[in-house]
């Protein structure tokens, strides 16, 4: 089966020409101008972006999370993905404290195996270091095709990490040829304010953000930063929000060393004066918060520099039902916020159309960087010869609205309901078969495939 | 006319894989796996790199300096660059101060037309800024195709501009649409201890080196980087060496801005060791100097974190016997190096091959970032549908010495002599015609273009 | 002759206790409790602070500028000293560019001598380095008591020098034992602006500030600051007024460097909201500008980390007639401001009653630093055995308003009109005899003396 | 019962003059110059310095450590600090988790009350931080006068509080007036680094030193500093050793927070190759351990700087029968050394004679600012009436050795054994009482007090 794009403007990390792409079976073979081939099916892209198929490195899909589950399924989740341009996700897998690496890695493969519709693969969340887990590191790396191990600097007593802990997991997952990833806040910090603000009644949304201020980020992402410098071992900042944080990584550059940082669409274009309208607000509790405008301005710059090498969303959408849970507790509150679908075009709307970004510098932080750093490249994160073909056509000038009533996840809210975009995703290919085109999804759950990931290196 | 290369490892800053790239005219056309297709010329480039024509952003070619000229002309520079895989160079055009920008471009362009045997264009340097040179600014950019404006902050009397000029010449520059970039060393202290070291008799090249301590060069990188906020003009500072000078731009990030920086290949791999040997240190008598090993780390560091975009040479050859004319007198050296045709080939074994920057950062900052950065992109500097088939074929093994005795850059020494390097150009086209193969040129002087650049901007 | 003050509450940099003080002659004699001494003269001070007379180390008293002459007199600028509660002066000799420093010593000497009321001592500016300059360095600092050297980094063409004449003046002035300190702005940049400006028709006194944004202040004195690490040689900033000028020596730190910062009064209490009702401005208009909120608090609190040592004036008033010199264009307003009787009650009323310093600190910058880093103490400065008389009984708890029809400082306008203040001078004594009581002062112009200093180091 | 000192040189933090000074009773009444007055007791003090008896607020006497005790009882070593010109000390009472602060208190009573030969006073470490113990801050403070917490970030299980416990404990300090004091180390870090040594056999004295790399003492300097400024509470970071965490304090400054820093005279003086001598370096097992000469440089430059207000011992000293329990575990060997008899003596020789501080600044860090900070001043501190009459009579020329066989510490090694320093302690007055002289203790087990201490501040 063979598939030719004619005429697209063609964008990558790097390139910005008008070719053809000629793909044969699920990967590009050829790109060229005016290609002479005939193929089976042909689409017109004239007028239109072509670029790779966006890869999401963090999202929550069907996940346990205080006592209910996240909205999206790995079915749900991922056609959305899909639907946003988004090909190619990474979901966690989260270690239960007191069992193994490979007991959760079955139970979220027995959720994610033949439901996927995009294709997937996993980080391995360790929650509890100790000499049965360590011994499971090179197994994931060497076998599983998992390299990055995430880590949590929040959250005691359920996903928490001691410093004990993060450093002798560091050196075993420098040994072993992976990455550690953090999720970086003091947890000891939020966990005093939030106790602080409920003894004192207060309990809607905004104690939510009050209860994580900058501080507790920027300390958290220095300390992984010189834990990281210590040890040697690669390392990457989930869901960055502010200028504080990101000058904790900066100053860490002093002393030759990088840490890679992601930040998430909702930071860049979201501000925590969102949390001011009682609760409502929980439509965006997360964590971390939403944060100032000078935050925001710091990650745009962030990205230009060269030190926010990621934008991706922390996808974990609940519904409103289960939002109430927090009606009266804040710290009840499900946490997170969906954006998988939204991701691409917020990025191209808000950044690329205003200036902000150049278009290689947006396909590179939402395609090509998710795939180098996480080992997926050149198979994904790329319009190459030789890469899957996982590519999005889109329309750069189209304007449409986000709403609720007309996305793919499974949410019942959006956090961006009635905002104006421009640009769209028209068609996207995946593996060579067209599985978004005229709003419809055009491939089936199971066609989704789990991406083995290669060894990481510290240096992109 | 065509040419297919065949089944070569293609690196473009961003891609990684194997295919074959078909060229007609000056152009690339198709890639492709197993293209297809019948070409006028076969070249196999199995087991071999094929990556995008270096491009040099900073070259003294025919320059005229303390008395004399640089020793290669436009012809032999250009083509001693295409024996070392680089395409396109940037060369310097420089105001006379009493004299017009117009009158110094026609100067060089008498001198560089009809002999360049690779492709060029040129900065304008702009050593004495008033309201004449300032009216000229906007027929630089909209007419000439030269939009990058070099200053000096050292030279005083012959090139310096003061810092009144320097804000007066970054506002129109910034209104023209162009970009600024800067010799960023303190010239009245480099003056003064110039005259110290004299005065004491303190005559050989090792007193070039304390001349020019690092202080100098961090002092004046902050004080264009304050400049440039200040106007909001986009900078770029060439020939950065050390880690102070790379500290004064990691400040400026903190005020969400960004300046490029260039470094130069023999501040990433030589050191100031080198002046301790009496005269013989005159090979490397450059300015700003050579610096210590803890500035190489600080400066590849700087290339893996996004703060250093480019690996110029600032090649300025002169023969032995021109560096004697400072036998007795430091201040009397010419000031300059050759390694146009060195810097491709070191780059590669000193930081591919060890493991420093990976292939794409290699021609990230090699190739692509000068195209980018100097308005030249996406003609120059990648290998994709439509751009120029400026293409190197690079053998990544072959271990080779360099030597005087074998280089094609008209001067009678080498910086690297007896250097063993792995890696070396194989074969190299210019617009679609091979320029070098099996080490003979096979183009004539004039073959090489003016590349008019376009308006720059501030993000890449 | 011997006087006797009881009762008081004693307040030096360090201490704080309630005694009486017993002065012979001059100094100093004794301090005890309930001394049981006879005394030709005895005041009670009961309830009243007792601190040592301050010392304004930044005073421009009948000095020529812009055509005209400060209006305070060394007469009339040190009685307004006194009765502000300063007791000693150090005003500023100005080299003219083209003459030597002892012509300038000679003219400053021939205004000052038998004319000043308070004590008095006198900096040398050079604003004309070069051998004949660098050779009057040793004699200033071995026989006239002049050790501080101050220079201007603004001001082309009648008082800067460049940083080839500052870099050579520091290494003559560490090596006979002085200091250089600095008017740290960037001159050229200033030109710039003023020019560009004034072309532009914008002439009201506002425009002078936009002339000197904060950019221009934090440059030069991080620039200053590396001359005087590359030098060695002690430096001391004069009136910094910016958190981007504290920052700049606050990273000079870093390389265990230490240079002395002077900030003014008025940059603690004023800012630049002043500038915007048109010409009474000018009241204001003085170099470096009247700053932001936010440098405020940077100063107060650089003030207590132990980065700014000294509060000071730079008075240098000009009559109203003066100031409408530039009426029609803000740079032919002379620049200056009156302070110099108002600085001790202003830093008393704002710093300690609103709980920003304590009184140890009030009197540490006010009064002792001043003495110890331009070498006048132990004979300046404090309440101590042996030391000069010079003492101010200060009632913490009186409240009054400043005016100019209540001032005696030869101006017709404050910069502080109708500002009501706690705590207020009562009685100060000059080398032992009553100066200043019940408001009026009580000794005769030619009393002030000329104050030699010591040679000075870089630590206190 | 009264003392004439007479013709001393009277060195306070600010002052220094030539006196005679006068003691009644307890306290200074007269201070001047050849005083008329008689005494019961005469001591011509001429050519010698008189300055403030020291303060130590840092020793740990007879402490349950390690399942043993410091060697020093509040009897040896108080007497070994008067013999070294110490006249006051601060101990820390530990409170036993899951106890009360009161039993401690009076624990710690029970031991020094009737023994202490020299002054005391008590911080309270809190170790358990809860409901129960947060109930009793206020009583300390109000009554028991005891107005500084000491915090541990190591020791887990045994002294570590959390960082829930630290944030809250310093919104209830600063609510009651207090300060909270920390060792600022990464215990986690340290735990893991000290079971991964020994778990490799790696169990010298030197894996001491290696298993708390700077990084631990950096970070958790950043750490408190970030908690101090959240919550606004008065923050001191006791026995500061590095430039790493010099570092974190200056950067907190930018915040225009300030932080006290204590350092130690072992870190100023000695350095981590005592480390490389096999189990000698027990001698020095302490933690924070010794660092580099690079380290030592910074803590200097600190001082001077003001970022450093206090040198202090951390005196802990065991016999070296008690070091021997490390003999094959370094994690064994008790933490301590000892120094208490030494600091002044080694602050001056080291410093002062050196010309690295001056002498105000010797008394300022060593005897003034302990008093302001710790709310001892005025009664304590400095040499000024009313005060004290803690007096130290220092001979600056005097030559002699340190040696555990001459040093008064109930410990059988020196930390500098064979050190020739100059400047020797020749009397010390306690109270008004000649406590040293002639090398003989003249007062008793007794007759040292508890000195009750005032709320503090954050400025100084």
């Amino acid at each position: 089966m063979s598939t030719l794009i004619k005429n697209g403007r063609v964008i990558t990390a790097a390139d910005d020409y008008v070719a053809d792409i000629f793909i044969e079976g699920e990967t590009v073979s050829a790109i060229g101008k005016n290609l002479p081939i005939q193929a089976d099916t042909v689409i017109d892209a004239s007028g239109k972006l072509v670029f790779p198929g966006g890869i999401d490195p963090h999202v929550h899909l069907d996940m346990p999370f205080m006592g209910t589950f996240s909205s999206d399924t790995h079915e749900t989740g991922t056609r959305a993905a899909l639907f946003g341009g988004t090909t190619t996700v990474i979901d966690f897998v989260l270690q239960k404290q007191g069992h193994s690496l490979k007991e959760a890695l079955a139970e979220w493969n027995s959720r994610a195996q033949g439901t996927a519709v995009g294709d997937y693969s996993f980080h391995m969340a360790v929650t509890d270091f100790n000499d049965d887990s360590k011994a499971e590191i090179k197994d994931m790396v060497e076998n599983e095709g998992i390299t990055s191990f995430k880590t949590f600097m929040a959250y005691k007593g359920a996903l928490m990490i001691n410093d004990s802990q993060m450093v002798g997991l560091m050196q075993e997952v420098k040994k072993q040829g992976g990455m550690v990833t953090v999720h970086a806040t003091n947890g000891d910090m939020i966990d005093y304010l939030v106790a602080r603000h409920r003894s004192e009644g207060n309990v809607s949304p905004l104690y939510h953000y009050l209860s994580q201020p900058e501080v507790t980020e920027a300390e958290a992402s220095g300390r992984f930063s010189d834990m990281a410098n210590y040890t040697g071992c690669p390392g990457y900042i989930v869901h960055m929000t502010c200028e504080g944080a990101l000058n904790a990584i900066r100053n860490a550059t002093r002393r030759n060393q990088k840490v890679f940082a992601e930040t998430c669409i909702q930071y860049l274009v979201l501000d925590a004066s969102l949390y001011e309208q009682d609760f409502e607000g929980a439509k965006w509790v997360m964590s971390p918060p939403l944060r100032e405008k000078k935050d925001q301005e710091a990650l745009w710059a962030g990205i230009n520099q060269g030190l926010v090498q990621i934008v991706a969303t922390d996808h974990c959408p609940f519904m409103w039902e289960q939002k109430l849970m927090g009606k009266n507790d804040f710290s009840k509150i499900p946490n997170g916020h969906p954006a998988i679908e939204n991701r691409i075009e917020l990025l191209f709307s808000e950044g690329v159309q205003k200036g902000k970004i150049t278009l290689n510098k947006f396909v590179e932080v939402a395609c090509t960087n998710p795939a180098k750093i996480f080992g997926m490249f050149p198979r994904k994160g790329t319009i190459a010869v030789g890469s899957d073909a996982d590519i999005v056509i889109f329309d750069p000038e189209e304007k449409h609205t986000l709403s609720a009533k007309t996305h793919h996840m499974n949410v019942d809210y959006s956090g961006y309901e009635g905002w104006e975009l421009t640009g769209k995703v028209k068609t996207v290919l995946l593996r060579g078969q067209v599985a978004i085109d005229n709003n419809k999804c055009l491939i089936d759950k199971g066609y989704g495939q789990f991406i083995k990931r290669s060894k990481v290196s510290a240096i992109i």
